[in-house]
């Protein structure tokens, strides 16, 4: 289910969202640096809490391994003010470059964004909940 | 790590963390109802997100089958107006009262508070990551 955008800055948020997911399925590490803020924290079930370097640390090393292939679906967008929440409905794809099954993960996913001083919004803190999930 | 409150909102989210903690370890679903919004949402390892009717049935279940205790150590609280986040490390022990190993389950959650018009500040997003853990 698709929310649609109620305003002109939730419609901003809904694009930030629509920009990393392709970044990440592109592997363009680059574009979703310049998509987080510089104090982002990714938080992941099982893992250490992990900021922009951890995460492109993490980033480049699935994508060198695997193929990735993410869809996100926005559920709930919320801005007030300089901050935004939004909820959305991931599904997660991963196969091994080298061979062998795809696995499997689905989970929802809570991220805030900040508005920036000149009116772009960047993704601050974001938590999954990806667990293993049947196809 | 448990940070500091830098100002008096952040002490009122701090209160609201710990008032939290203490009702879920002592089982009361009456107060836990108090401190969350009438929107709230959860967000938990596979499992699909729940609301208040959903938290409430799914905490009394789970409180009438296990012992539960439960510790969260604030990492971080930022308060922007009428919208606070929060990062915290939780851990979880959950023993059968039939008997029976306990499990131990540990991660690290995001928490969005919205402040009241009367200036209260309410649970209205939560996300955790918690996954087995050894003990």
């Amino acid at each position: 289910m698709n929310q649609l955008p109620a305003g002109p800055e939730e419609k901003k948020i809904h694009e930030v969202h629509s920009a990393w997911i392709d970044a990440a399925n592109a592997g363009d590490l680059a574009r979703l640096l310049t998509l987080m803020a510089d104090d982002a924290v990714f938080l992941n079930p099982g893992q250490a809490p992990v900021g922009r370097e951890g995460f492109s640390a993490k980033f480049s090393t699935a994508h060198q391994n695997l193929r990735i292939s993410c869809r996100s679906d926005l559920e709930e967008v919320v801005v007030i003010g300089e901050v935004a929440y939004a909820q959305s409905r991931d599904t997660l794809s991963v196969t091994p470059r080298a061979g062998g099954a795809a696995a499997h993960l689905a989970g929802h996913r809570l991220a805030i964004y900040r508005k920036q001083p000149g009116g772009r919004w960047l993704l601050a803190r974001d938590a999954n909940t990806l667990s293993p999930a049947e196809q």
